[in-house]
């Protein structure tokens, strides 16, 4: 049974989750096994090694948590930290605020930078907090690297480079649950220490995973660290890794078989061009925004998200009734406004398995969701200039030529 | 495993095999049965009774065979004709050449009617001949309902007509394969004898049902029918119906479960709805293959077919590099020219489970790979004039209102 | 849905169609594809080549026809002989009685060998029909290699050695259905000049596909066959073989990747440790039976099948209510009885894809459906026959090692 | 692709994961979906709705949280305590010793009631220390009401009736991981204040729900519990359940949409035959166990468990070898012993979708691996003494009477 079928293909273009491949759909349709015997341990041992190349890291630690987002976020947070350690981090949109949120109920010592949601994170501020910082007290810097709320991409080389450049020894903690998988993202080599992701995001699996990976500065941390934690422990999962065993508690066999597919594709497509793959549909999703004479949320390029797109509407449209028509009409699943610019903006998610094709027909029919709530768009127009775009830069499939 | 992957979805724009909804993925994903037991038997008799509400019959008996829409064509021949018989058939393209082909080889003697391809059925030729027979020599027309391979709809209306005109007892035989539950098709009220599709065109499954109905004059003629025929005959179908057992031969279980989820979505969607989105989706191709500035292959407005849309290239272009690039670099499926018309039309398929912006991704794919094939189009043109009907037409999705 | 559901796993026990592997399952569970597009001619290549093995046959030429094993028949007896011509063919149980149905429906001259229902083909009849006939006017020999009715496998290796004995010329045609991929087959070794399966059978995907290899001379005699034949008629696969797009009508893009995973995991176990499972499960169901006190309904050792084993039950029990029973109170799907022998025997099918404590609990099943139905059987005793037996035989898995 | 694959089915015998049905294997084949529109919150209300009644509770408040058995205790725990809250917990196996170790873990003052492994938990000194208790110190009592380890079922309702008795006010929290769904479980007659399990136990499910049901009193507890939670806080549920969309981070769509299935085929069974069946399963082990001359784990009747045996072998044998050939040679999946009785026993899951002759399949196997590994056990000696009572008391499939 399906609630509320409409007819033809569903049109899923919310931030996550995503759409799923069919080789994964495949992978996944099976039985349960003992995950005792040899076979998932052996599997889990090629995951646990591909994952990392998601990261860019070589010398991190990974984790597949059976958790979502949330969850990757809490076991970041508390196998580094302790309660009272004083951290920074940014509140630019409703995933950092709700992370912030978190941060805060886990009782760390939360120091908000806050920025117009639209806006990146301000590094400047960043800057003089970690120069006066002396004494070393910052514990932490947690940042989000996509904002999914807003389409907001912060520069994390930056903030790598302010640490260094005051050889600051505070942690640095990524979110990349809309990020990773899908923009350059570089565990190692811009010095992050506990990066996360979701497997429902730009690894185009169900919800159910809750990636994370660790530096050697982090893991060092987390033997000190005085937060309480169990589920969310890495020592527990470092235990089982020794063993060979690889799970404290039961996994989910077919996310393992999942994963499996997702990284296989992926590494079949190449990991950059992936991330050009989401380049090229999110500069065409922003070219038609332009071309509606819609204005992006995210207020200058240095910011622009290639994973997600948050249009602003004029003040006489509530954004919520596009979202509304749009899977009422047309089967089109488009991301609400949150919080502080909920009817304001309405979003469309351009990550995971997707192509070209699969956004211009959404893109023409968010073109018919706006004529229908009165804003008067030129049909074709944003079409048109994604089309030109994409047409210039679209490359063969490289297993067809 | 996959042969030549490349991301994002595959758009499917062959007029058959067609985009298979979920869930009748869901309802085909299982093992074996035995088909002796009474479950089977009792999902068949379901199947019967609601599979001739797709060919609106009440008095037909339909035949679910293990077979193509080809084997569905001898079936409904060799069932009813005997050799030599004369029949009269109508060649107006590459699918209408094959079942005449098939004919022949049968042994019928059979009077070709053949029009121009992009023309329809030459009736009036048919009304002068069966005027002429008298003797009722002619023992039946042959027709295609939709020409898949030209786009033209046959008026199978009239037809009728003239055979209660001229009172002439001829058998019609009609293929449907194109047009059953997608375009409007009354097989009692013509008065059409055998009537057959294939699975695999819009009732959106996998390829491996020919489904054939019987009017109890064809039924009567089967007694007396002399073409050989033994996997086809429906004389051992009959007899496992009075048996209850309904199963001459090993039928596919997934199939069967596949028919009934079809069937299920047809009957909530509403079968006149489905026609309706049919011929929605067809006016938009249309309208987009003018605003490109191309020619319908189709010659005359009353033969437009809400299928298939076969869309003629200027002299300057082979149409087969247009099917070649659009697989190799947009992941979209187009139809190739057949015969007469290979290398001078594509064809776009819009029938099955099929939705607005699937289709318009499907148009805004044509556009590019009309630029990059040396073809002046305006980016979004066509999108646009499918857009703006399109989004005067389409009704909210019942379910979700 | 499904239609009288039960808790647990259904117990699959006839003879076909059989269990479907979960990796077959996988590789089916996809959407419709353009089989015009450069993917499914390669797989359709890797295919042909592949299914010759499986035929151990370097020469023959091998059709993927949508049909079933019926559709089979037709397609070998059609393609190969004229109307009238003379062949030998055994009757020996249900479904040779139904292929001689067939041929003689086809208007072949069948000369028919019976034999009671438990014996082989009688071949010493062969030897002197072969000896008296130096005219040649016998054009076939038409045998099935195993009896799915009776549990009876005939000796190809003799009718053959009775050919050559006497140099004569007659086609050798075997339905090969409940015997390819499960049973010692050898196409080029004992000249067979037609065989064929059905996917359902021994291969374990759904039904769908008449599996059929010609050898060169029964290509050859196609040339000149005068039977009417075009859905099933090699020539038109010939003709697209030689365009490398090898479909004359529109395949089942699912059974083709199923094809593909049935035949992997076949190469991955090995053809010959197939065959030795299956005599393994044979011999641990005939041992039951004589533990249980019941008669094998196959009268002789040498015609012991490896795939199905009819059980013949005391006159005081009418078998039906056995297979009844063991479907209504324990999932159990066992084989009727047919025809000749219904009501005086059930069916066990051990094949395909089928493991040690499958049938184990089959027969621990069938034990407990004879005391329902009043057989004073004694709980565990075919059990342990057959345990006993293969407690000694069975090997670790290769994979497991 | 499988990792270590083997010829026909594996026979899932582990305590968990447990086998799936087809029918929830063919619920979750599915995409992504918005879980923000609409359709998510109807279905998640139908869900909150139905689980209860797995509880039997019409006041509890469920949870479905995208987490494993291990964060479900979690989530029990810190929304209802406060650290250094003392508790009163069990120690009698692996499971209860993970949840106590979590326990402590969490800072509760855990004031521990070991027993022998394979006794259950000694609720004459719960009696006594609750008798004792006049102010009211104790917390909570922790309970397993299966321990998965040894097989033993603990007597709820006994647990109520002494905190009854002494009219004493601590929560009562129960792990009904390995019995809920399977086992009588009574949320209000028994006055539990929080129950949980998981998905992949008896709902036959996979791996990723945590549910758990909270009692009114458990529900005010949380608003004055001080144990740091976030992820696992239930007040962002409530939250969000009183705005109707359910959902405080993203859940597993593809879960959710089993669960309905799994639901629905509880529901189609009737609870009281699915604990019926359970009961049987776990009755015709037992027999088995006997009749091959080993022990059961369990010391007395009183607390054999009906979804787990844990099977003692003699001294001189390793069950850690039993487990791994079963899997190398059989395809059949045992559970090892764990921590105190590794090497001593082997366990044999019965729960979930699971019928009789799949019962004895794994019966039949085990005692050829018992016989491998030099056990002198009769063959067919357990089937047959579970055959006798099974054939004795299983209904009839009722959809099929």
């Amino acid at each position: 049974m399906d609630y509320v079928n409409g007819p033809g293909r569903n049109h899923l273009f919310v931030p996550g989750p995503v759409n799923i491949p069919e080789q994964v759909l495949r992978a996944m349709n099976r039985n349960n096994e003992d995950y005792r015997s040899p076979a998932i341990p052996a599997m889990t041992k090629t995951l646990l090694e591909d994952v990392k190349k998601i990261f860019k890291t070589t010398s991190g630690t990974p984790f597949l948590i059976p958790t979502t987002g949330t969850g990757a976020w809490e076991s970041a947070l508390t196998n580094t930290l302790s309660p009272g350690d004083k951290i920074i981090s940014f509140l630019i949109g409703q995933f950092s605020l709700l992370w912030i949120d978190q941060q805060k109920r886990l009782n760390f010592d939360v120091d908000v930078v806050e920025s117009d949601w639209g806006q990146g994170a301000n590094l400047e501020v960043l800057a003089s907090k970690i120069a006066a910082d002396k004494s070393h007290t910052i514990k932490a810097i947690c940042i989000v690297h996509n904002e999914t709320a807003t389409g907001v991409t912060n520069n994390l080389a930056t903030v790598r480079k302010i640490l260094d450049h005051y050889q600051h020894p505070a942690l640095f903690l990524v979110d990349g649950v809309s990020s990773i998988c899908a923009l350059d993202f570089r565990m190692d080599e811009w010095g992050v220490d506990v990066a996360l992701t979701g497997s429902q995001k730009a690894l185009s699996l169900p919800t159910g995973l809750g990636i994370v990976c660790a530096s050697p500065k982090a893991l060092e941390a987390s033997k000190t660290a005085k937060s309480v934690r169990v589920f969310f422990d890495w020592s527990d999962y470092l235990k089982f890794y020794k063993l060979g065993t690889y799970w404290p508690y039961t996994p989910s066999i077919q996310l393992l078989y999942g994963l499996r597919a997702a990284l296989d594709l992926l590494f079949e497509e190449g990991p950059e061009n992936v991330i050009a793959r989401h380049a090229r549909l999110g500069k065409a999703t922003r070219l038609a925004v332009e071309a509606w004479g819609l204005k992006n949320c995210t207020q200058k390029e240095e910011w622009f998200s290639d994973t997600v797109t948050a249009v602003v509407v004029p003040p006489y449209i509530d954004s919520t009734e596009i979202v509304k028509r749009a899977w009422k009409r047309y089967n089109l699943s488009l991301g609400l406004g949150l919080n502080k610019v909920a009817g304001k903006v309405f979003r469309i998610g351009h990550l995971g398995n997707l192509n070209e094709l699969q956004l211009l027909g959404c893109l023409a029919g968010v073109e018919m969701v706006l004529k229908d709530i009165g804003y008067p768009v030129k049909f074709g127009s944003g079409v048109a200039a994604a089309s030109a775009f994409l047409q210039n830069s679209t490359p063969l499939i490289p297993s067809r030529i």
